[in-house]
């Protein structure tokens, strides 16, 4: 075991996941790299400081150069908006420091191709945090998929709805301002992300998107509430996902349903450690979805519960994603999701705006 | 109570449901106009003698002009293909005998069109068969939204998936020739009329639909496989529906997710007798979608169990049907859904298809 | 097809069913006898009169015995009060006339034990309805079993709870009065049923049963709310079953969890279209509780729905019961259950009342 | 901030699962007193030297003594085999160290009792660890029915099941030797101390308990595969448990059905990220099982994740525990559940195995 220090960028939400998985993922995983927590780094030195003592940090600072810069630093968590990402991600790399960015990743599509560029010419590891498709359920899905055990796959149906913004009442925020923050920008990656890890590239989209409410307690509301896109993948399936932040009643609606030619997966976030499986095979009296709940047996499982049945929370997966980069560090081998699968999901979305934008519909008062 | 004699023609799945409907409504409903079962008619002489003994009628036929201008036949059900549904039906309405059609109602939107001219001309009763719509569900669903419970509607998925042809191996047969075959003329009716009935009418569409298993064992396949379609309803709510008959795994697939700005609903007639209600209302840690299970308390229950949790079944529905006919011959009101509503379905399925062949995407590789 | 003339005593609810059910049955399953609803009973001329013109019986009384001697009588469904389930039984058989009774069969052990005598006398088809049992989801849980593909059964859980009296200002009704109304009396037969039909005999039962609300608005309450009971069946395995009419929330909770040593069983009348089937086979990855929906694979389905999904209502349950009963007289063969297996459910009823009032426990201070 | 120097002893699945727990306890809770991983114990020098490294503890020791003593180690983990749960608690507490304690808590009801006198004696901290109880659902079930939120508690059933030895070929081992590992002894601990904490006090007890599989490759069953008990609660509810390691299919089988004059409650473990609650109130037509998904609204969600339906794994409750455990030592104040809780735990047990051996039975021969 030798030590790696680690500086995180951003102290709120996913600063804070990110600082508890790297305290445990030692002791988790029993991993060849332990994280040691060097710097953190914060829009103000109170901030900094607040969250250095919270979380366990040796230092902080508020200017970002001064933690990538800084030579006890070895590798960086980007968890900041968007915006700097991309600034971020190019000084980091240019020193040769391994780099992890949450998701979306960079504030436009030729920021993340510029990440692209800077992450493969410095040839270190780079790595996008998509962290609910880590649960045991979603890389049973993607195994199965991929050994073509559900046949050749027909249809995929996707969504990631919640209703944090479904009263119209609730006050408008940063939330409710720029297309990175509205569904197509902020809960569409994680589906477009899950699709083609599931399914594999699309070549053909048309979408739609809509500011339902489109004033809110405190300001007007300039992007968008929900939106949907028609799909076509390079493999023939055809596909559909839906994006809402208004649907009421969800609350973590990450949920997919793929048909295949020999069998069928579905599986819904909000019940995390199932995952159901079709097969059309035995006697048809005994056909059925099965609920697999997700354990021992399942990628990436194990090491949280040597019992089965246990259940896997949302910090886990993050715990994963720290073990996961640890491990190209260590080892030098890419490890999936890249910069590259990052951008791949921005080009998807990019294309989806742009099919909405050009608004071809049929009337049906013409029939 | 009086009596009242019926005709019906076709003698296959539909035409015996109907039969045992006809049969039972009168016990089962205490209904006002008793019917007896005067006429069936079938293909053959022979047949359509099988089908008078096995379902109790008084005589048979296997010309249909024969049974529409039967003296002793008052009303007619047309349980036929889909090509003489127009041709029974004017006839049967020009002699002022109310009719009840199975659905798709007619070979072509022509036809539908023509149907519902001869219908309003002639001022008698005239019903389109959806049957599924009828559980006590669906109708408490209707409701709901109709009184507003779950406020302005914003979103609209709709599906129905069954996986008869998911099997590559599965034979071709009559099923797979014909577009009224398809799953864009067979399947995409129903849930069409659910939309139309729960939401209100349709206003633009974009589709898309294919053939996935071009050949089977015995012949070429020349209707479509599967189809979704993206809407707009003219309340402003934004939809999608999707149709198959390849979605492995799935029997009675009839489901639907409706998300208001107070609520939401979901039904999935795979489990027909409950329907899911989430209300924004109370405090937050008591929210949740309800599985409400139908009962006496619903509509269109009690008069099949005096009980609660007793459950309905698809014939039940198919009485319910029997019985909402006799009411229309009996009072002259008009019941939904009649030839009109039969033919708005075909005019979305219409301008679904002709969205469809358009062909407008956008590519992924411009982005 | 010949005719069979039935006679149905009772009125009411189950009165009805089986009416509407003798209507149905030969246009259902094309049997070989065909009933006519020759006469109807009930307690007053008047209300017989209104039972006979509604269900569309021939002729009606109110005197039992004239309806059981009467020539054009053929076979009898007893649908009365538990009282004269042996006056009436044992009259119809001395007559050498078919009897099928509702459950439960006789006001007691004693009687129910007169019943089987008279039966077994007369060699003349008689059944007892007990009409959840034949759902084609439990039909198929009891030929696994049978079939021994779930192994050694080791644990069977039982319950029938609704919440009928959930409500302490329920007021007292005929419901609340006599053991025979209770939950012992009027619940617990039919999942006493189900056990022995599923699992075989039971040898040995530990009870315990209560009035939980003494009094309502209206009068005391002289029988039981719930009720429970352990139990050891001859082949082995341990069992417990539940009967409440105060679990709130619950319409009909007729459900079943079985465990045996190669699988597991589980079934909710509540959604009674699936039965739950897991099996300890294949790999571990995959093993679930598969949701099984039913359809024409299972036993007792095909009949009325020749696609599948199509779901079965409580109305088709009763139709299957009056199918059997023909077949039983039309072949003379016992068709389960017989007069003897209604016995068999009145004893061990009888052995954990007397469990019960022995009162042994073990008090808690001791420890 | 200040440091409190924590000493485990015992470093597998559970000491490890407290390691883990007390690595993050900071970074997650910000609590007051900060954990330092001093000291590990394990059977042999070097399996502890592994332990500590992996874990990362500052020392470690195969003699549980030296860890007790040392005078770097302010409080104490106990992880261990029952057997020496006494004398380590007994020593700890002697020296005025805190100690939390695995359950079951000591090898007998009299270890149990002796714990609970040097405890109270004493006057430190001192808990038990009971898991399960912890998860944000079941803290919600247990403040609606404090609450009287459901009303009267009439029906409490609770089951604890899983199927690591459903198979009657895996092989006998540790698990099947001595009551303390048979289900009686480690499963039933779970669910009893959930009945006490839900429901309250039980008074009375009726159980049955046996070894299905009596042997087993590599050896003889010296414990049960699974028990049953019928219970009475102090405040007059009824009860039944049911404990089994042979319930195939089942992973985490750790549920409970409770009903109340005014509601009921349902949760089942395998699905530990929701509750279901029904209200008998609101009209009727809309009433139904609410599946309520936990959430910041809910008790210790919140610290983990600040949006909802985010999830929480197994490790999530075991850190609630550390956070727990620190609070206790912080405040001085007693926190749930003490030594007396757990001693109260065994008593049911005992009483529980003293009815069983009593044998009596109601004999169905006699009805």
């Amino acid at each position: 075991m030798s030590q790696i220090r680690i500086g995180i960028l951003g102290g709120g939400y996913m600063g804070k996941a990110h600082s508890v998985a790297m305290s445990a993922v030692g002791a988790v995983f029993n991993t060849g790299l332990r994280p040691r927590l060097e710097m953190i780094c914060a829009s103000s030195p109170e901030s900094a400081e607040r969250y250095r003592a919270a979380y366990g940090f040796h230092r902080s600072t508020h200017d970002w150069r001064t933690l990538v810069k800084d030579p006890e630093v070895d590798a960086i968590v980007i968890a900041t908006p968007q915006e700097i990402h991309r600034d971020i991600a190019e000084a980091a790399l240019a020193l040769g420091k391994p780099v992890f960015c949450e998701k979306p990743m960079g504030a436009s599509i030729d920021d993340s191709a510029a990440m692209v560029a800077a992450a493969e010419a410095s040839g270190v590891a780079n790595m996008v945090g998509f962290n609910y498709i880590r649960t045991p359920a979603s890389q049973f899905a993607r195994q199965m998929i991929a050994d073509g055990e559900i046949g050749d796959i027909t249809w995929f149906r996707g969504e990631h709805t919640e209703d944090f913004y479904a009263d119209p009442e609730t006050p408008a925020s940063w939330r409710t301002e720029g297309m990175a923050n509205g569904t197509m920008g902020d809960l569409a990656p994680h589906m477009i992300n899950a699709a083609l890890a599931l399914i594999g590239p699309i070549t053909r989209v048309m979408g739609s998107y809509e500011t339902v409410h489109k004033s809110r307690p405190g300001g007007r509301v300039t992007n968008d509430d929900h939106g949907q896109m028609m799909c076509r993948f390079e493999n023939g399936a055809m596909g559909h996902m839906y994006f809402s932040r208004i649907a009421t009643g969800r609350k973590m609606g990450y949920a997919y349903d793929i048909s295949g030619t020999k069998g069928a997966i579905r599986f819904d976030q909000e019940d995390q450690n199932a995952i159901w499986l079709y097969r059309a095979e035995g006697r048809e009296a005994e056909r059925g979805f099965r609920k697999i709940l997700t354990g021992p047996a399942h990628p990436d499982y194990e090491p949280f519960c040597q019992g089965p049945g246990h259940g896997t929370g949302y910090q886990d997966q993050i715990i994963i994603e720290a073990r996961d980069f640890l491990r190209a560090i260590e080892t030098g081998a890419p490890v999936w999701p890249t910069f590259r699968d990052g951008y791949e999901v921005n080009r998807v979305i990019a294309a989806t705006l742009a099919s909405a934008d050009s608004g071809i519909w049929t009337d049906i008062r013409d029939f």
